[in-house]
């Protein structure tokens, strides 16, 4: 009884405030007192409040050409209980360098045409409900972040298209923007709707289904991540993709970023999958190019962004200390799945596949590197991390690379402390992190290792300054933010590595 | 007596003229003759006439702020002789689209600073010695394309080295443009040239070597790839990368297109294979992708151009027969035998290898999904083949994969004709092509296949008419050039597969 009362609550990393759930919850009335408040507006539904569907409400209830009444919902239970509250109460529940959200949460608050939920009901009174919920891979891995096996279970996006059908008006646009495995728009989404209306004794010709992918950065161009970029739609049929076009006019500045039709909505799934395989492969190739420029004493920072300055190769990565956030970790694996699960092929997508594991292993290689370069061992030694976000100048720890060379030094039995300026709480190791640089540059550490590429530890004379006052350490630059005359500085006081890069 | 006669002559394929190559050549009147004529100018030796070597040769000719004398030199053998007579008579030996070629020839031998010759005695009057040899990869192919196994041999490059130091000045610049394994200006032309110097009884200490790599573009721009383009350099040492400095700003048009340096000969060795392995990498990414494309019933390019819209996805390529040329073909294994072997790395460069690998692979891949694609045998099968050169709008056949997929065709009994308005004769195959397209479709083939991007075969309203005039046949587009409305007008009398696209 008493276990089940706490897990019955939710709490606000951003206030602390505590909101219990009550045990059977409904809000039927809540959402007809919003809907009757805005009469004549077309309702959006966007379900899923993570990091994409939050904001997307925030820009849906901000639409350019059209003002809609917007319901965010999302399940009644500990990890978003406390978002819906919040949105209702005035505070939002994502923090993040861009004005833009403050400004557009305001607004909407102003014109009061926002609303959260949990309840299913407000499908009942949706034009469009956009999918905005997270479809997971689950990755077995050993010791060595070696990928073993991984999974993909459908069965809660399932649910959550089901519980679409189960209260949808038979004319519903449902937008799908979750990344999912190709195929699933037109074979799982599609069908599961259609079933729905008919045990419900109602029409399925006139339910659209659309697929259309967000390219959302967290960080100082959250919004404009929606809002002013380029689209990319299709419909599971004509009126679908129409209907799923005549929506994004109204909410993305498409006369600046055109959108662009696919013929189909595999074809679209099959693009947000490719875009981020493209990416997540290119860091993976830079990984022994890496290795070689160690062995030849070569600077592999300076040769890439020599390769840069041809328009055919701006692409090219740099290396660093792996791949983090929500996408580059899985994305291939959802593709290479789709492929042999959903259209019933025999080989998977090897080398897509390969860059994963690759990228996987980052950190391990980045700790082993450090652990074969540092003189004698390293238990009981006082490292000081700077960075633990995976991504520059923005507070998100999702899937970040550091949690895994994190632990590497745990386990070897250094002693840890973390800096970060845009994570106060590590979420995933359920850890504070310290923001001030200067303070806790007044302790020696055995060694200092840059984790993430923050603006703060690029071109930082102070940063620099206080470490040459330091008594002789290890500094170890995982992402090349050391600059080569920083690096001379230091040497004359430190033992200097950096990833990529031959001894200097 | 009589074989020898025959293996001595060397006959130009632009003119047909024979030219007979003496017993013990010899051209010490004619290089004294020449500089003698160019009192007070540098003079530039550069070594190797082929696509780099001779293009090169005339843009020294024509340096932007320096008059020089240039001597262009090749061996006197027959894949050669002839382009060094060819050169000194007024006839050019590189034909190409570019009418900067012409121009350039033209001025060079108005002012007479050009000569070339195939003694070495040249090299005892430079100032400075381009290096634009070739530094070729061996490989051990199967039946299906894929590599077994390959070798470097430094032999030749080495004789090519040896054959300087025996007569070069102690003070001069020796400037390596040839694609060689990281660390071989280094640690193999360095040494070398010092023992030779040493062995005349000269100091080694004014010696200069420079690596710079070209990135040379047959074509319409032939020229300007090298005058009018990004330039990366480095030296052994500073007084080396002082001299290859100011010798390229004499020659590229530095001030639109600044040069590059860094810091060291081993790191620009390196940014050259890696761009050309980031480049193989992409293209070998796409060919899994394109398969699972096939699989989904999507259109793979039109997928890429959604995906191009992002400037930071630029750069993903388009699916194609395969992959070829000089460089893309090689140089991602002559960057993973440095590393094992110049470096004494114990792993290879894998991702990379693996590239070339699948990449060799793509002609065999085309030819069984025709294979399999095409109802009934391909024996006794009259096919046109649209396009034998490896580039767009360009007549060049090294390392073609038109080759392995046109062998294809032979060992399974296909009566093929070639057809390509940029290459008269297929040098590797020893083979006429045919240049007039329109009368060649005056003929009724089983198969059309298009291996070649060329403009010809892109919105040729022509082409499309004739080909539906035709009876009944198969189609097949390994490059994606034909678009929507062409392949729905041809699917009405023609069975029509593209790479990359599910059923049409």
């Amino acid at each position: 009884m008493l276990q089940e009362a706490i897990i019955k609550k939710s709490v606000s990393p951003l206030t602390g405030k505590e909101y219990l759930i009550p045990e059977s919850p409904q809000d039927k009335d809540g959402i007809d007192r919003f809907v009757a408040a805005h009469p004549g507006k077309k309702v959006v539904v966007v379900q899923g409040l993570g990091f994409v569907g939050s904001v997307m409400s925030l820009v849906v209830a901000n639409a350019l050409t059209e003002e809609y009444a917007v319901i965010g919902i999302d399940l009644p239970v500990p990890a978003s209980w406390w978002k819906i509250q919040s949105i209702n109460e005035g505070l939002f529940p994502v923090v993040a360098d861009d004005p833009k959200i403050g400004q557009f949460y305001k607004q909407a608050r102003e014109k009061g045409n926002l609303y959260a939920t949990f309840d299913s009901y407000a499908y009942s009174k949706a034009n469009v409900v956009v999918v905005d919920i997270n479809l997971d891979v689950k990755k077995l891995t050993n010791g060595n972040g070696q990928l073993e096996e991984y999974s993909v279970d459908l069965t809660p996006f399932r649910k959550a298209i089901e519980s679409i059908g189960a209260h949808c008006k038979p004319d519903v646009l449902v937008l799908v923007e979750t990344t999912v495995p190709p195929g699933t728009s037109g074979k799982i989404v599609k069908p599961l709707l259609e079933e729905s209306l008919q045990k419900r004794g109602l029409p399925i010709d006139q339910l659209k289904v659309g697929h259309s992918y967000e390219r959302v950065m967290p960080g100082p161009k959250y919004v404009d991540s929606i809002q002013n970029f380029y689209r990319v739609f299709s419909g599971v049929d004509e009126k679908s993709a129409a209907a799923a076009e005549a929506f994004l006019r109204t909410v993305i500045r498409t006369d600046e970023y055109p959108l662009t039709r696919l013929g189909n909505t595999h074809a679209t799934e099959m693009a947000k999958v490719l875009e981020n395989s493209y990416r997540a492969m290119n860091i993976a190739f830079m990984v022994e190019w890496s290795r070689f420029a160690e062995e030849a004493g070569v600077d592999i920072y300076e040769v890439v962004n020599a390769i840069r300055m041809r328009p055919t190769h701006k692409n090219i990565m740099l290396p660093g200390l792996g791949v983090g956030g929500y996408c580059l970790t899985k994305d291939p694996l959802l593709a290479s799945w789709a492929k042999m699960n959903l259209f019933g092929s025999e080989d998977k997508l090897g080398q897509s596949e390969k860059g994963v594991h690759i990228n996987d292993q980052m950190p391990y290689f980045a700790f082993q590197h450090l652990d074969s370069q540092y003189d004698g061992s390293l238990k009981g030694k006082k490292v000081l991390l700077l960075g633990v976000s995976y991504l520059n100048d923005v507070g998100d720890t999702r899937y970040t690379p550091v949690q895994g060379f994190y632990e590497q030094l745990e386990a070897a039995g250094c002693i840890i402390t973390l800096h970060d300026p845009h994570v106060p709480y590590w979420e995933e190791k359920d850890l504070r992190v310290n923001a001030d640089l200067k303070d806790l540059l007044k302790n020696n550490y055995d060694l200092v290792v840059i984790t993430t590429g923050h603006r703060d530890y690029r071109n930082n004379p102070d940063l620099i300054k206080t470490l040459l006052s330091h008594k002789p350490g290890f500094i170890y630059d995982t992402i090349g933010v050391l600059s080569n005359d920083e690096i001379k500085q230091l040497a004359t006081v430190h033992t200097v590595k950096v990833i990529g890069r031959g001894d200097l």
